[in-house]
């Protein structure tokens, strides 16, 4: 990458060498104020009508990640029954979280009734709200990743399972659960692609000009790899 | 920020001075090249299963945008008239889209076939894919942001109405409306903050240990403003 400015170079290379991490996670903590660097990066994310509508609850708490790591290889059990006798020998050597080997689980939560009755820009899209909590989650992930630290996001679960462990009010919904902190390494491949479930697709189909899937033109005002 | 490592430190100056744009676009085109590279940001994203779900439509097309536009002013008046008479003399000095006067309208896309039927993490949380959309989308906005490109998320409209305009096959659901383009500057203060419709939450209330809402002993272990 020539030519692209000193700002833009760092971000691309936080963009590309993040990682969901699952296995490298060395449990030492998180320094205190690296954290809250952290949690403010994920906290200056934009959202709708700027309602910011996430809360992070940090759970370091062994027996309450127990809990929670086992609920979620109960949900890896029904998944790899769901799957074809290939794919299940496939998924039988991908780990799908770092529960107990990281450092903290922290859980991201929307609050639809933050800013209401009237939120800027979510009257016609409910779904809005929800949107931005995910922003908050990628801010935190770019955050992270320019710390060093590693993050594994963890989806194996029933959200009112969730909801329940950490005493969520009705409402309130869990968005994500993350595993974080200091990583052994980060893998130059991720695992999904390292061990054969799923490779990156090529970016040349996924984007179009005007229409869906409609390639014409579209090289006047787009440089991608062809 | 001292002692934050020079990698950390580009990511959160552009976390931090990233804004939703609506008045600053000059119109001007976008540099090919640079387009690519903020899109291959956004394509390089996590995603459940790494299904990569998502597409970009780019609309440079003006009369494809004045449609857009009619339709989302409709919306902005659907809106104002929700409002009680104070707001809605607030919300009248806020601009919510600069769809003609950025260079281009980006739609984002979440096509939940992708990867299907087995998407790896998918399969207790439907909404992960869509989660999945929005992470690209921040990425697209802090790698467009450190290349002091703006960008603004539209959220006025309904989804049929611009899956139609863009032709999405059934199933595919449009996530965004994103102005995109060179701007005069970026404001200090965000739009919504500037123009007194919402202030900006301090993070301490939104931060938790264990349970909800719960701050015994959060200090041990993050250092946030208090």
């Amino acid at each position: 990458m020539e030519r692209v400015n000193p700002l833009a170079q760092a971000v691309y290379s936080v963009v590309l060498t993040r990682r969901d991490v699952r296995s490298q996670f060395t449990g030492e903590p998180i320094d205190p104020q690296v954290l809250g660097r952290i949690l403010q990066g994920a906290h200056s994310a934009p959202s709708v009508g700027m309602s910011q509508p996430w809360d992070f609850i940090l759970v370091d708490d062994v027996g309450q990640r127990e809990t929670f790591r086992d609920h979620v290889l109960s949900e890896r059990q029904i998944f790899l029954e769901s799957l074809d006798p290939t794919r299940r020998e496939t998924f039988l050597g991908i780990r799908i979280e770092g529960i107990l080997e990281s450092s903290l689980g922290i859980v991201v939560t929307y609050d639809p009734s933050r800013g209401s009755p009237a939120v800027l820009g979510r009257h016609a899209i409910a779904d809005a709200g929800l949107y931005s909590v995910c922003l908050a989650i990628e801010n935190l992930w770019l955050c992270a990743q320019a710390e060093s630290i590693g993050v594994g996001w963890v989806s194996f679960y029933r959200e009112e399972f969730l909801a329940e462990l950490v005493g969520l009010p009705a409402g309130v919904r869990p968005v994500a659960w993350l595993c974080i902190g200091p990583v052994s390494h980060f893998e130059a491949t991720p695992d999904l692609e390292r061990l054969n479930w799923q490779s990156r697709r090529p970016i040349l189909p996924h984007v179009a000009r005007g229409r869906y899937g409609e390639h014409d033109g579209l090289f006047d005002i787009v440089t991608l790899p062809q």
